[in-house]
């Protein structure tokens, strides 16, 4: 019985993660510091015999080193989680994703762990000249602090596999929908919209493009790539075969909610600072496994809205 | 008249970039730790009016802020040269190189200083498919410690450029050559062989590839770039437009100390673990400005033998 050791267990994608690795029959030891993470999430998981959880800091070496004795396979999905005011506080990519990622690798090496499953993000490939991007697009130049802190992480993991005999997995993610969302725009349209459904504050001027992929979707292709480990070090890009465009989006919410709010724009071509205008990434390498995503981003879209407002607590923040 | 910030200040590179900038016409801070960097190479400094040496860490926030104070520039080439041991002490890469560099950009921001100017390495491209490599060849599987670090630090200065509207030029470099070497393989042969002329130990088969640079004419390079900073950020590789292998810089090493040793391979086909067996740049980029290397690699093999000669005082340690 493969024993996995999830960092971030209580976050959005990492609570879907421990699910499915308990569905497939892992030993899940989760772990969090509850920073962003929710233990709501993690009801299901508590109900089943071959879930722990240990909660602490991915900065405490001697709780990571600790909870992490014995397992087989490091998913390691905790971060910093606030990718849009990075700016405010730039020690936070810093800390929570780059060195954050060297202490699960050395608390690995300690406790003679090798096997490492990473999630990055499409936003590595910044303003991407290459498009649908794939894995050996041109070398790109950072445009976030999020993103190069993921970078760097992912940095360290390959350099892991090459000088210590680690095999390492990473996942370049597009954001993510579906159950446990909890932040993003769909998460301040859906919360605005109920408060005051006659308007719509919209970042830029709506024509950003992104590419989305249902949660579920997403765990299917990471346990999919986890059960034959490569021998050193790979790397798939995760999305769905589409893209759409933010005017979409709020398109496909407010026809759910049945709402017809004014638009009002806040202009320019991208959201914020350090905002990638269009993110669509080459998934092919992951398809050539045999996986598809089995929602489209409107069905994923919809997903994620009907889960919000199911679960309105989650909007009181 | 320009004010000039260098890290790294007594390094082999750093003390030849001092010396560029004085003779330019350059105010020079020098910062320094003297780890690894020696007083000696600062003797010209020392002399010239324009010159102030600042000893400091890059880890001390507040020594590093208070050096900083009224520069225009930075010159950010302090980092841990110490790459083939990178497995041994995995922290350091870390600390010295991304953590440093992270601390040299908040000085920065604290110091309304807004130019930075960083020495990264060649060895970013990991095991690069296209050669000779440019600086957008297919994004990297990073090997070593150390590149990833570079590549860190790579990335937050891109990611602050970007954010911070900071402007900043990256240079990819290969080996440098010439005056004030103080570590590689020319250095380690010089001195095996002024004790030991029979034999001489090769760490690999000899068939490793490489491509080096004379140091002042990377200085020159860097000058030029330089003197007209980019809007946001650009990336130059700089090498010579040409490679040799280990075993033809030990016959030009050799023949020029008039000496034929015994050559001992350990055997493989590079030096150690994340050694990359080939580096060799596309350096068009920077040539289009108009710079081009004065010396060979084998003029500056040459050059570097006689320094080594001439300063046998290095080789004692």
């Amino acid at each position: 019985m493969t024993a996995s050791f999830v960092t971030g267990a209580a976050g959005f994608i990492g609570s879907a993660l421990v699910d499915g690795l308990l569905s497939e029959g892992h030993l899940v030891v989760g772990y969090d510091n509850f920073s962003s993470g929710r233990e709501a999430f993690l009801e299901k998981a508590f109900a089943h015999p071959n879930f722990k959880l240990a909660r602490g800091d991915i900065s405490d070496e001697t709780a990571l080193e600790s909870a992490m004795k014995g397992s087989d396979v490091v998913w390691h999905l905790s971060a910093n989680a606030d990718v849009r005011f990075g700016l405010e506080h730039p020690q936070k990519d810093l800390i929570e994703n780059t060195i954050g990622t060297f202490k699960v690798l050395e608390a690995m090496r300690r406790n003679d762990v090798r096997d490492i499953i990473f999630s990055s993000t499409g936003s590595v490939y910044g303003e991407a000249t290459v498009i649908p991007t794939p894995e050996d697009a041109p070398f790109p130049i950072q445009t976030s602090l999020y993103a190069s802190s993921k970078l760097s992480g992912e940095a360290l993991i390959s350099s892991y596999c090459h000088g210590y005999g680690f095999r390492g997995v990473v996942f370049r993610f597009v954001s993510m929908l579906g159950e446990r969302y909890t932040h993003g725009h769909i998460f301040d349209f859906v919360k605005h919209l109920l408060k005051e459904p006659r308007s719509l504050p919209v970042l830029g001027d709506g024509t950003q493009r992104k590419s989305y992929l249902y949660v579920k979707d997403c765990i299917e292709a990471m346990l999919k790539v986890s059960s034959k480990m490569p021998d050193c070090f790979e790397v798939f890009n995760l999305g769905a075969d589409e893209y759409c465009t933010v005017l979409d989006s709020i398109g496909w919410i407010t026809s759910f909610m049945k709402l017809s709010p004014k638009l009002e724009f806040s202009g320019g071509d991208r959201g914020w600072v350090g905002d990638n205008p269009f993110i669509f990434l080459d998934t092919s390498k992951i398809r050539s496994l045999g996986w598809s995503n089995s929602l489209s981003i409107r069905q994923g879209v919809e997903r994620t809205v009907q889960w919000l407002l199911d679960n309105r607590w989650i909007l009181e923040r």
